[in-house]
């Protein structure tokens, strides 16, 4: 039997905030970084180890990998086929430290920890199956499934054998979508192209470029300033709507199929996202001035705790066909178990390391499933593009059945530092991970993790120098 | 102008995990803990300093002490009259780091170390002007009071000038009120004759030994078993129903200015209190289960985060006669503001440092009043008796200038470690703290400190050698 005997956790950080890549209208500053953990083993197999991360934006990094070390420290001595033979009750008992779960509970700093811990051990149980981790679970059976979620808190709103059913029902059909996806890859959209930080020309560029390589999906951020917002909103229409940017050989999605009168003429599609800058009633006022940039969705409009907020947000602006969207920060499966409870979402945007990792990110998938609200996960920093493709092909294949308007997120930063990178291929689809070595594809290089550690690694040694 | 020179942190923990104090059906072993943190500044009297602290219980508060650095960091270099001038843009600013609010928001770890420093600030504060820190506040002026609170996100509930609104209608009488509470005391409730952690016997002797100290209001912990809820229950109800019990010359309140047909015949009231421990479902099933011991409300019945799942558990409970109250977990006035939109609670407990400090708490003062529903602070732990006594005075005599329903938890763990410790008169409630130099009644011992530092203190070095 293989036991879990020991860790390593790494403060790693990447100098983004020279760059002004990742600024919104709250994130002024961001240097993303990963708390990063390792789970090693008694196995010969030197390959057998468990990666996982959180991810932050620089300042409070230590604290994360401070919180991860109390909490991996509660894997060792364990035998993993004693954890993976029943991964719900092994979440349970990551988040079950009755004097850590005071500092959250299931919230904050001791939950992203607990996510990289959870990840790191999915990441493991994957390599030991010779998996990546979305087939991993694909595979497993409904009850299989069911088991590996975690459940507490949420069964007034779904019950195991509500999910049972659901799963069962999407059984039949299970392996067509896996070809189909394989074949196809996994619709994206774009974010990087509309950073508060950008000048209009790099917008220009940066829209027209993805445009080019296939994308129909864009996101802009929005809040800091209504004027700045219309003007870059209409740069980006402009380009977006244009059909001589489109690459030879387009075929525009059926708008019917996607987002309804809220596709362009071209099909492309536009979101914002405000970053959580107002109160309800500024931010009902704001995104209606924005009506003319015909967004899909608005994200993140206020605080995310704020349920009734959002509810209140999307009613009142759905007679301006504008719908709501939130997640990322989003801290646990309550929190989205109430947002569909409320129908306070148009999607449901999930985070791979703020909920506590791949079984709390399930109980999610299996709501939005049951109240047929469609997921587009969130991704960008660093390492959350690698994480969420393994979500969002669980989703499909084995969960909503569902890729209508389902868009996974990608930002084209900092994948070099992955040894599994993500990719995506020439009709801006993400390609799926098909190697059986990179678990939940989130191992990074020795290389970059001894360059950008914080503060010890060469990086940041040369920039103290100066 | 007096500047903030630098800061003091210190990871004091007390073993109480040893006696079982603090034990209920989630929290099975406390060390109660205080994540301490001074303020120390460039004025020529040494007695200037704030003093301030969050509570945890046991490990993590390690991690607390690490965010409170960073937090604590911001104030370094600030003139504390320009703090002063403001406290509700001080508040914003103390959690205005975009680095470090990416690990909460506004919740867990970094919201707990914000805490910590926002009641250092306001402690600072009150000894500046020679006041302990209820008698500050009291003092402000309608607009003062509205400028030191934390706005933010809330103001779909309630506006600046509603909140101005409803403190202009308290100002006359507010003399009145103040010289009635510092004459009477504030009314409190006792829960330590209810851990779950104590035999039958000790529950007996410690319920009776409150009933001869004047207590009225009582609380029990449930949730792990139902037959032993039931059991400790009857012990407890048979003795403050009982008259033989009481201490001569009591007269019982009035039944009806209470809470009604939840009081006994002595006029004596009992709490319940589940820390947590159920889905919605069961709370629904367990709690009706508890009906013949006519508790006037269930605590904490499920996750904090749960705001639809505690109306649900409201609705059903009513036809029984029961009432809901949650907030000790409750991380910020976002979740009060949509606990009370949603009319799930009948009381409203906040916490003194899980809420960021006293500006936050102000939020959820006016709040409160503004929805009509009770404030009964949560208390207990280490240092948490000693702050909530001031934010009891401050919600009777300025902004709700209700008493009626409003009992204020006390639990007699701990209080010998502060220099101005709360204390209790012969009618079972808090005497007023009216020393000038005790601010915000916070400052620790240098002898406990000295002892109780986790790991270096005399005693945990002393069990260490063991």
């Amino acid at each position: 039997m293989t036991t879990i005997t020991r860790y390593e956790i790494h403060d790693v950080r990447f100098p983004t905030s020279l760059s002004g890549d990742g600024t919104d209208a709250m994130n002024t500053d961001c240097d993303y970084s990963s708390a990063y953990v390792t789970l090693f083993t008694d196995s010969p197999d030197p390959s057998l180890v468990g990666n996982g991360m959180t991810f932050t934006i620089g300042r409070g990094n230590d604290i994360v990998c401070m919180a991860i070390r109390e909490v991996a420290h509660r894997l060792v001595g364990k035998k993993t086929e004693v954890l993976f033979a029943d991964m719900g009750k092994s979440w349970d008992y990551i988040l079950a430290d009755p004097q850590l779960r005071w500092i959250g509970p299931e919230k904050g700093v001791i939950h992203l920890a607990s996510a990289a811990v959870d990840n790191a051990l999915w990441d493991l149980f994957a390599k030991s199956r010779r998996k990546p981790l979305w087939k991993l679970i694909v595979d497993f059976t409904p009850e299989e499934l069911v088991r590996s979620t975690a459940f507490r808190y949420i069964t007034d709103a779904i019950t195991p054998d509500e999910a049972l059913a659901i799963l069962k029902a999407r059984e039949t059909d299970k392996k067509d979508r896996e070809a189909q996806v394989i074949a196809q890859g996994y619709p994206a959209y774009v974010t990087s192209a509309g950073w508060i930080g950008y000048s209009d020309d790099k917008v220009a560029r940066l829209t027209k470029e993805a445009v080019q390589a296939g994308f129909n999906h864009f996101k802009m951020k929005v809040g800091a300033d209504k004027h700045s917002d219309l003007r870059r909103g209409r740069i980006i229409r402009s380009i977006i709507d244009d059909p001589t940017y489109l690459p030879p050989g387009h075929v525009s999605p059926d708008p019917k199929s996607i987002v309804g009168k809220n596709a362009g003429p071209t099909g492309s599609v536009l979101m914002i996202d405000a970053n959580q800058v107002w109160d309800v009633p500024q931010a009902i006022e704001y995104v209606k001035g924005l009506e003319e940039l015909k967004p899909w969705f608005i994200e993140e409009p206020t605080a995310p705790d704020d349920i009734l907020g959002h509810a209140a947000i999307r009613k009142a602006l759905k007679p301006h066909g504008i719908g709501v969207a939130t997640g990322e920060h989003a801290h646990n499966r309550i929190v989205f178990k109430q947002l569909l409870q409320a129908e306070a979402i148009d999607v449901v945007q999930i985070d791979s390391c703020r909920l506590a990792g791949v079984s709390e990110v399930l109980a999610v998938l299996l709501m939005a499933a049951k109240f047929g609200v469609p997921v587009c996960p969130h991704a960008g920093g660093v390492g959350l593009c690698e994480y969420v493709i393994h979500l969002s092909l669980i989703d499909y294949i084995a969960i909503s059945g569902s890729i209508d308007r389902n868009v996974l997120e990608f930002v084209d930063h900092l994948h070099e530092h992955f040894v599994y990178p993500c990719s995506i291929n020439s009709h801006g689809r993400y390609k799926v991970p098909l190697d059986p070595k990179e678990g939940y594809s989130i191992e990074m290089h020795k290389a970059s993790i001894g360059e950008f550690e914080f503060p010890n690694g060469t990086y940041w040694k040369s920039v103290a120098r100066k």
